[in-house]
């Protein structure tokens, strides 16, 4: 039997219910949904990286590559980034943004599958990804 | 080869078209999009658990609970669920329904991964669940 | 270790960033947000099926099944379909496509598990497809 093991990066703020930033179980690692929260204060509530799509797309992402690390994944090992934003006019940007951090990190021939949509989110958001990576 | 395996639990609704409310195969087991929907009564209509979404919400988790449990699976085993609200007002409400559900269940320490977005759905539905689960 | 892949049909428009249409490691093969883009012309930007439901949904369909296809797969093959939808009123006629598409595909007994959801897309698209499928 395999385990099932919960991944909560030092930074990261503590989720709002009872669910984990990643789970990860054999060679499957879910990245939960991810939006551009700065790390973690103690004692403080949860503070956004500021109000751009740039700021919060490159702390997203940041967000996603910590829970990633921690499971002993990298971004070589996502087969699919869900990406949520607010605004169809986003897209352009985010894809911009998005490109370039994937360039930044040298990532290697085969990027992810992904689907964006458009829905809402709480307010002040306007970005929410997550990941699912197959290891090994 | 593995086989996949429609999973029907005998308390559901028939799907509104060619899909399943869960398919398993070997370790990997999906919960469909479910709602708040009482146990089927032939020959009528799917009828909601009720207007409130903490009727929804419990009914929905109980409807994703019995294809867990006909695919041989449990909240154990679930990697990522995604929630679809239909208004942010109600992410608080939500967290506390869920939260006190998985209380009860006595899930152990490493719950699931979760995604919360907010959509459309279709008229007099607050609330839609579906799940990832790894076995073995 | 397993190798990832980037499905990339010939003839699929090049995506609008750095994203595969799909990606296959080991047995799981991913095929990314699929819409009605017809098969791609060089030097032509992508060209929606048309401006109805059904030109797009069948054209998604046939683009997810290209997907599938050359990653080595087929319907069979599917654990999840992930429907993205704009406006509630096109659920029946949505899944009497669906149904009718899946009917003429021959698909075996246990068709794959289903979310559908109704959220934002850019001008013109009315329907958005991914799926998930497991090989082996």
């Amino acid at each position: 039997m395999t385990e099932k093991t919960a991944i909560t990066p030092a930074t990261h703020t503590v989720p709002p219910a009872k669910f984990s930033h990643g789970v990860r179980k054999g060679d499957i690692l879910q990245v939960a949904g991810q939006v551009g929260f700065l790390p973690a204060v103690e004692g403080q509530a949860p503070t956004v990286a500021g109000p751009t799509l740039r700021e919060q797309t490159l702390q997203t992402l940041a967000n996603v590559a910590s829970v990633l690390q921690e499971g002993g994944a990298s971004w070589d090992d996502v087969m699919m980034i869900r990406v949520y934003l607010t605004d169809t006019d986003h897209f352009a940007e985010m894809n911009e943004i998005y490109n370039a951090y994937f360039e930044e990190q040298g990532l290697k021939e085969a990027p992810a599958a992904r689907t964006t949509v458009y829905v809402g989110l709480p307010k002040g958001l306007l970005v929410e990804i997550d990941a699912l990576a197959v290891l090994g």
